[in-house]
């Protein structure tokens, strides 16, 4: 069940630095959305009660943080996603400042798409209408870049969002990397294509590695 | 009590890595300034001895780090600052010998103004009137530069001025990064105001966070 | 025994974070190979069961990673080779991307050649003819990076393998730091030659290192 | 005594990981040297043997690494030094890689002079004559970078040498950052005369915390 990854992707994002006194991951349970708390997610046990919420919320119930609305707003546009991930990777934000976008320059970078696209608004996204702004920019994406705070990474569990969130900081630092040295050669198409082909099975990999750490 | 955080927040401080054998933190208490002894922050436990002096002192008692001053001169001209940090990030170090200013490039950047004043003299700060100098920088800001030397934070409580150094040395990261690459995006007036406006309520997260590691 | 290296190697290159899901260590014995399994090797654990497989193998026997092909080819083609390592290292990914050469800037960076040469073909190597391409490339060498994928590294034991794999590392850091300053100075062809000369003793020393960790 | 140091001394630049598989660290004791052996500094324990020779040595005992002879020919020149680090900082070989010289950016790289002189041959330093070109370039400073291989720093006792690694590698780290970004403000005469009077004091407090951590 999907919903059993959501403690232990926060766990993994803590463990990895992805989050830290933020961010939050949760899961489509039929028409609900089962949601990490406002608390750190480091801080969080399995066991720990969960926040539940209606898809068709029309506003959100106590204790539910007002972030939800990203979730929301992205399970309903995309059927194909499971678990959503929402953290504030150091690279993903030094690059969103710097301008420099975020592209596939190795092989797992693909897993986030061949270029991020970036919800270039850099309020806190805190109600219906800015999550849906980030929704339709994400659009058939699998991370989003929130400028100037963190990112959003979807899979079709929490895990595998999880597992997308550590390929976009690594990707973001190589994207830095390529920025300071003033040159960059991103994945040819059909190397981006062999990637993305790969990708249910790499990361699947990755995110049982990150569990078991 | 204000007084209660000043080992917390210079423990954090330690973990993070933001002061190594130097670095002090403060509270205000009524009339009085209570300060960490001239000793590596990291080594506080809960209990020890803390340096207590007047905030109208005219010379600093036996035990008192010179760096009082510092102290002392924010007080006096801040009736709003009931704690400070003084510690020596390690980018905001590498950002003021780069000539990099420190803007807000991302939401938590802006926790610390739109861009952090400098005290533009590298000597050590161990009299009064170079701290009242520091002080008189500052301004009405929360953070500032002292170039060669670190850095100042201020806040409500000495944990809200830990979150900030916190925050200010994320933000000097970013910095570095955009000149690195030779672009930066800073927030705009909106954002800034949002993330401005939002960050009693954020700060007093992140310090929650931070004690709590 | 050259096998006997092959889990310690594994350990080693773990916990030097670099390689994270994915690598493999392998030791040639007699006319076979010995290779890890398809698992994280940071969870490989003194006697746990290796792959074994024929250096003349004309298919992979089940349970053998589809990367063993680098393998076999490497050592079909270079009888001096008893191990070999295959790992992910950051700023190898980070270098590749950014069209940085990986050249010899400090001493430990001769370990793995004046420059190292890059397979500049980032899909997966999976296959035979793939293998093949990456071990012809690889020529005499003593490392390849596998552009967008990262690296392979030869040594007469899968220990030394290691180590260079380490040199690596430390080498791809510097011609990042070098690309960003603008300005690099490799070893001149002597101070190639006498850190070559000593390389034997000094990858050895280092092994022993990074095995007592 | 400044011998019981060493050891000491060995253990901080291990755990700041200024040194790993190589590495010495020496004192002055009446007319001999003593210096740790040919392992790993971080593996040393309290009371472990060392090497001892005497300063007018002409070729060294057995067991005395060949490194030796820049601790002797810099003991010889220097009546003032006591203790003698020897260490391969990370920073630092970039630095030297990439042409970047160590420049006083901030007060504690004041500890190692306005700027390091660099020792510009990458050979391994084995012999006499090797070790005297060290000791000659080196003059009256406080810390050499070895092209290609690390770094010598000096100080009155072991721990003091040791503490000054630990500021040249946050020299190197902010000469880069300066590099990177383009643009940097070393110490005017005044603030470098000012921390270089405040050294003695600083470093003391810095080695008193090095060793207790």
């Amino acid at each position: 069940m999907s919903v059993e990854e959501v403690i232990p992707a926060a766990t993994a994002l803590a463990r990895k630095g992805l989050v830290d006194a933020f961010g939050h991951v949760s899961a489509r349970v039929g028409d609900d959305v089962t949601l990490t708390p406002a608390r750190p997610l480091g801080s969080l046990l399995a066991g720990d009660e969960l926040v539940e919420l209606p898809l068709d919320a029309s506003e959100l119930p106590d204790g539910a943080p007002k972030e939800a609305w990203i979730h929301l707003e992205i399970y309903k546009r995309r059927a194909d996603v499971g678990g959503i991930c929402r953290g504030q990777p150091e690279a993903v934000n030094q690059a969103a400042g710097a301008r420099v976008p975020i592209r596939a320059l190795h092989g797992q970078g693909a897993f986030v798409g061949a270029q991020v696209p970036v919800h270039d608004d850099a309020r806190l996204v805190r109600d219906r209408e800015l999550g849906a702004a980030v929704a339709e920019r994400l659009g058939d994406g699998e991370a989003i870049v929130l400028r100037g705070n963190g990112a959003v990474t979807v899979g079709s569990t929490p895990g595998i969002a999880a597992a997308r969130m550590v390929a976009l900081e690594a990707s973001a630092k190589a994207n830095l990397a390529a920025a300071s040295a003033g040159s960059a050669q991103p994945l040819s198409d059909e190397e981006l294509g062999a990637w993305r082909a790969a990708a249910p099975e790499l990361l699947g990999r990755l995110w049982a590695y990150l569990r078991s750490q």
